[in-house]
């Protein structure tokens, strides 16, 4: 028996562009879509042309998806004015997308008291602002704002804003629980009621998480009918957030109730990067991720001693719901040096190091690994400070420079003509070249006068820095309290575009910073192959 | 028409307990206890009598509850004893509880695999257990554990657990979701099933969060017939954690498809509890609360942008799903980019500072905020900081101190021991409390270093600074490339437990930490309404 198809929709960059705090750049918007694409979505909301200049960048040199469509977001024409005669929604239905996604008013209280115009006047919006985006060519979607409150107060008037998005050519409806009030009970039994009128892949839903519902309401939306379902990374959104893709999309692949019926556009073996996918947004944003997220967090497979350890060891369907390593996910036992053994080897292999399985120095690196992370590293998001870590533990990387001292200092004070300055100087003394090299270097903070300091010790002596650049630089503290320890991510770049992520953690942000540093540079060097320039000690 | 009861469960001080990294003193836990009590909840589990020192003694000593029962958690007799020579539950049957919890399994594949023995002793262990329970005059529940796998692989087992806790004389069974991994549709479908055997009051829901559906589970095990919810503060728990009583009460009590027909032991106006209630776990676990938390986060009922906000003005129903007081939380209006002199306004009134509408003060404030937001500043997580830049353009704050130059330096050297050491200094110059006054701090990193020196220099002359802590530093990088601009957002907090936000912007991490700082300072003189120590400068 073929399965129901069913439409997954990511607003990430869109409704969930509009958290507090949340501030993507053109770069994070591109990255992320193409993530979502690789992830196998059906739909990517790119942003609102026009509304911002991030938003209408992307759009005007949009990522180029493999087969996710890209969709433009606005909102329906004004009142009172024609189609054509409304710029923002010009801009909209110009952008180059494959789909227009349009917003409107389905609940008549807001039609009359937020945009104080006759009801049907709202309906000729709807239908002439969706035709309008057929004309040109995109496939279209209504979302339908506030459509359960409006459906509870006045049902008719909430249904012919749907009539009149159809009428239009709207390809999909979608049902948005804008206040996220709406509890699952009343969801599956409004969306069963409209679905009824509008069978088959004509309904989506939008689910804010303000009851903490957003899953519940989008899966009992589907079990009623609904076969679109729009939510974003991690349940990112605006107070609550919206829907949590990362949940929702193995619930829909994994669990009979849905998948004996269903099937997503994801090949189930591609839910392995689903952890991965979640990561890498929390990366952008700069944020730690929630350890207690389902499906992907940290301890989402975690089980403590004893008893239940045992159990699991028997057989892990005691206590885990599903495999982990379906979505990328890890089992952590604490007890166990199996697991590390097993995930060092296939990190070392990721790396393209070989070594054989019982090789005495993967011990080494397992417990230096171990004691590292023990003191706040982490190395997922940075492979190239763990390839050098596992590449010194194999007696692999020469030690192209040593630096025997650093000082940084940063100042604000009147200068002479009383303004406010603030200046930042750094120094370094290291043994390179054979011969001791006292440099110093200014920049606009206490890390780049450091990096220019260092260049202008090595910059001479290894010609494969000279298009090394830092493109990124990110700051986390791991711990509050006292013992804060502060974890430095740097992110560079060279002339061959490769990008690469380095790490320092210390107590010192300066500290840190500086360990980040001195990886990325001995990265460079070792993957370029440069000779050691001369004996690095002078004695 | 008189209501149907539903009576509230929770397990923050057991289940929740288990949580990785969570460690309750015994004065914790009864702090949480009264809390709960207060909030009118109608079972308190406290914890397991014997399992360990803290749990011992928190029964030992128990809070006086006002109307809950507490409860005392333990599993069934071992298989092949009688129940009074199995010390543990002895110990939990003897603690000064009202009621007592016995959970056992209730899958055959556990009671195959992990107990391994015949499925009729397990039987017996459950009937034995709970009897005995209600000899000594306790109230017994049965939590059935694993129930909802159980139930899937083999129902008539699943149901015989249920049936001998029954025969032994249990108040209520609790089917447990031990794994996480049910869905809502399975969970409504076999609660309605097992409900149907035992109608009217005795069936109960645990549900853990594994597929971000513990609330809407546990609302799904309601409309099917559980009369007993069980759930955590904040959905603390193992993995992902249990449901959150916190969304699942107000979800209950306030939307009509379960207000009007069931009624909990929580007056409504009690509900105004529920945010500090929740506040309240977070600061005995020294976590940061979750903006995002559903109708308790601080960001629940935030609103960004122009006609959004100017619509809540109009009616807050537009926009809010509930009366944020109702949960005892309140509304917020973000500052932003788009931020029109109504946002202004209303983050005025929010504060506290009374302007009037045609003050023009308000525009040159609006255009303040913009050429800030336009450097980099975002106040939208940085209450204090506006609050105090809103005051400083309404000439309200005074010059408490004025620092007339710092100088931060860090140094990595090798130390006489010939180990390589990293140090930090600070020195201020500035002008307060009439004088010159020149301090050197010293620290764990730069900004640690800065906080000594001015500690140092402000902490004689305002008593007010002697309980301001800092809590958290978060750093972020805004632009890429050579015009990058780091953004730090400091959170403070003091004795009252009160925390504020402040924020600091510029190309140098040093700098923007220093002006972070700063506010944070001022917004604690401020606000604690300190006298400026005599004139500021000395000339």
């Amino acid at each position: 028996m073929s399965k129901e198809r069913l439409y997954l929709f990511d607003t990430t960059l869109r409704d969930g562009a509009q958290t507090k705090g949340v501030d993507f750049s053109v770069e994070d918007k591109r990255t992320i879509a193409l993530a979502l694409d690789q992830l196998g979505l059906d739909y990517i909301e790119g942003g609102w042309p026009g509304a911002n200049p991030t938003d209408t960048s992307f759009f005007e040199n949009p990522p180029r998806l493999r087969r996710a469509k890209l969709v433009a977001f606005g909102m329906t024409k004004r009142a009172g004015r024609s189609v054509s005669n409304d710029p923002g929604l010009s801009q909209v239905l110009g952008a180059e997308a494959d789909a227009v996604c349009l917003v409107g008013k389905s609940w008549d209280f807001h039609v009359d008291l937020a945009l104080g115009i006759p009801r049907e006047e709202n309906l000729v919006s709807i239908r002439e602002s969706i035709a309008a985006a057929v004309e040109r060519g995109r496939e279209a979607m209504f979302d339908a704002e506030h459509f359960f409150d409006g459906y509870r107060d006045n049902p008719d008037y909430a249904l012919a804003c749907i009539e009149a998005a159809l009428e239009g050519g709207a390809r999909w409806v979608v049902l948005c629980d804008t206040n996220g009030g709406t509890l699952p009970a009343d969801v599956e039994r409004i969306v069963a009621e409209v679905a009824a009128k509008y069978p088959g892949e004509r309904i989506g839903i939008h689910a804010h998480n303000d009851t903490e519902n957003a899953v519940a309401n989008s899966l009992a939306a589907v079990h009623a009918g609904a076969r679109q379902v729009q939510g974003t990374l991690n349940g990112l959104g605006e107070r609550c957030g919206n829907a949590n893709m990362i949940s929702v999309i193995p619930s829909l692949m994994l669990k009979p109730i849905y998948a004996d019926r269903f099937e997503t556009g994801i090949p189930v073996t591609e839910l392995r990067h689903l952890t991965q996918t979640s990561r890498l947004l929390d990366e952008l944003l700069n944020r730690a991720p929630n350890r207690h997220q389902a499906y992907v967090g940290d301890s989402a497979f975690a089980h403590k001693g004893g008893l239940h350890v045992s159990a699991v060891q028997k057989d892990p369907k005691t206590y885990e719901h599903i495999d982990p390593e379906i979505v990328g996910n890890r089992r952590h036992v604490l007890v166990s040096d199996q697991a590390g053994r097993s995930n060092i080897l296939a990190r070392l292999e990721e790396c393209g190091i070989e070594v054989e399985n019982d090789d005495p120095r993967v011990g080494r690196l397992l417990d230096a690994v171990k004691q590292r992370e023990f003191e706040g590293y982490s190395y997922d998001g940075a492979e190239a400070s763990f390839e050098l870590m596992a590449r010194r533990t194999l007696g692999q990387v020469p030690e192209y420079f040593r630096v025997e001292r650093f000082r940084v200092m940063v100042e604000r004070r009147f200068n002479a003509r009383g303004e406010l300055v603030t200046v930042s100087e750094a120094t370094v003394k290291m043994l390179a070249g054979g011969e001791d090299r006292l440099t110093v270097g200014e920049g606009n903070g206490p890390v780049n006068a450091l990096d220019q300091a260092l260049r202008q010790a090595l910059d001479g002596l290894y010609a494969e820095l000279s298009d090394l650049r830092l493109v990124d630089f990110k700051v986390r503290i791991l711990t509050g309290g006292t013992e804060a320890v502060t974890r430095v991510l740097i992110e560079s770049a060279d002339g061959t575009g490769e990008r690469w992520f380095t790490v320092g953690v210390s107590s010192n942000i300066v500290e840190a910073s500086f360990d980040a540093l001195h990886d990325s540079i001995t990265y460079k060097l070792y993957r370029d192959g440069a000779r050691t320039a001369g004996r690095i000690a002078a004695e």
